[in-house]
């Protein structure tokens, strides 16, 4: 039987292309002594992962370039030398862009697919979902009545953000590209209100969707969007600051003029809190919170969730690729295997 | 007797110029019943007033053309038919750029000179001291053995900051323009070290001052010393900003490239925290702490100030130039009258 992994060919300059990735095949290993053989069968993609590609400075070391791209995966225990686990059982774990991987239990999870499906764990209830909860409560902070603005609405984070939000009886207002996701923020996910950063009358139509200024807005784009709307952040309004998809590409500073003076002229005159964070920094202090919280919330419906499950490790690039730019619908997830 | 004020004749464009003050003279006004006769004795020059003679959306409204200029005072009570006052009595006012003035009693502080000299209610025992105060210790936060980063460090805020920094066991290091002013933040004010940003190595001589990177850089400059700072800001640093002095002349947005999607990155990959802040904004939570711990650091020496007096109220114009422009040295005070 053979293994595929999915190998950091060569730093992306902007987009990563064909260039980026490489297939490499391999015999599936034998699990040594205190180990087990895992066999991926859901591959998150999410959008940090393209900053483990570079080799800027960043929060967490960059994948080296021949390695396994690394990620969030289910899997399933194909065989075990492990004195914890047994053939047959899912588990949450990192095992990356491959289709087998060895493990000595170090980080893994159990999943109980009578509780949630599988897939959950790489979002709503896992690492995006945190991030939303986490960041939006830890930072944000909402307070009844108060409108809460989240981009990429649709996403993992973002959908999850404004129904939280909701949960806390404030205003969420999503952010999104097209009517199509437009439509499902209002729809699906219940948003008081949606609009479509792709319109020509975008910052005309957030300012009549936010009537009473922004007081949390929940960054995870940057770019365009995120100008449009800090002009909108009334006093107080605090920024959790936890992705800027829309500049992971870049290869250069944009042209000018320099709105950094005027960013941090209104941070004064607004008495604005920004602040990034990356989700691992609250697991001490609210992921035990999270894990009472999140999954009821899925389960009586007030916090809904989709998933864009692409078929097989073959088409985990051109996914990755679609989800930079905006063309996924939910989180992206790869199916790997049944 | 006349009285003189000074009044805002046209919004500056840039700097302020001789077409932006107008001085007038009437007669010395008599209180009414009710009423307190003043005569300005100190007037408090503060970064602050710039925004206030611009039209443009602030946290205060702005002086109207024609309006007498404001300010912090500190004035002698020489009429009196209010019953809480009485002649000879020195009182901390909100009265502005003028000679005399009227009041009804409210806002008025009464100051004794026998607990500290007057001049130090517009400055270290007052609105400066209380911006270093609650920023410092509510957003800045510093720990023992942390690095506190402040910049234009010899005037009221800044020396504040690090020495209060100090006082919580932290790092202190200072920037300056020009060497006179850096060593009066080594010898003066015991800062722990003082960086020139006039100097060619600045950059170079702030690394070799932070070793260990910076935990707090309080902003009150903005600009390219806060450029600088900014890529030495360790993981999780807080950034308190209380003023951008450098930017408050200027005329438009600066020229690209616009480096705001690089700060982003910067407060996403270091999870830093930037909060813009009004002091009054602390007032209810920290103003009893202030007027417990400040009066009694001034008292022992461990936190030192600077006054940088000019004569008469005819000087004042000049002054506030210089004062935007670095030229002063420590906090700005008009002696209006003795």
């Amino acid at each position: 039987m053979n293994a595929t992994q999915v190998r950091l060919a060569r730093r992306p300059h902007g987009e990563p292309d064909d260039d980026t990735f490489a297939f490499t095949h391999d015999e599936v290993p034998d699990p040594a002594d205190g180990q087990l053989l895992l066999r991926v069968r859901y591959l998150s993609l999410d959008p940090y992962m393209r900053g483990r590609m570079s080799d800027a400075p960043s929060y967490a070391a960059p994948v080296e370039v021949g390695d396994v791209l690394v990620g969030g995966t289910v899997c399933e225990v194909l065989a075990s030398r492990h004195p914890d686990y047994h053939p047959g059982e899912t588990v949450l774990s990192y095992s990356g862009w491959q289709t087998h991987a060895l493990s000595d239990g170090t980080g893994l999870r159990r999943l109980d697919p009578s509780v949630a499906p599988v897939t959950t764990a790489l979002g709503v209830l896992g690492m995006p979902g945190f991030t939303a909860y986490a960041g939006l409560l830890e930072i944000g902070r909402p307070r009844p009545g108060e409108t809460v603005v989240v981009a990429a609405a649709t996403g993992p984070v973002g959908s999850a953000v404004g129904q939280i939000a909701q949960a806390r009886g404030a205003r969420a207002v999503g952010i999104a590209g097209g009517p199509r996701k437009c439509r499902a923020l209002l729809e699906e996910f219940g948003f008081d209100a949606a609009v479509d950063h792709r319109s020509e009358t975008f910052a005309d139509d957030l300012a009549a969707a936010t009537p009473d200024g922004i007081d949390v807005y929940f960054e995870n784009v940057g770019g365009p969007v995120a100008a449009a709307v800090f002009r909108r952040l009334n006093l107080y309004a605090r920024v959790p600051v936890c992705g800027l998809v829309a500049t992971y590409n870049a290869t250069s500073a944009p042209e000018g003029p320099d709105r950094l003076p005027g960013f941090m002229g209104l941070v004064l005159r607004r008495s604005l809190t920004v602040r990034g964070f990356i989700q691992d920094e609250f697991t001490a202090s609210h992921g035990r919170d999270f894990l009472r919280d999140m999954p009821g919330w899925v389960a009586d419906g007030s916090v809904r969730y989709r998933e864009d499950v692409v078929e097989g490790l073959e088409s985990a690039p051109e996914a990755f690729r679609g989800m930079l730019a905006g063309r996924s619908f939910g989180k992206v997830i790869v199916r790997v295997a049944e």
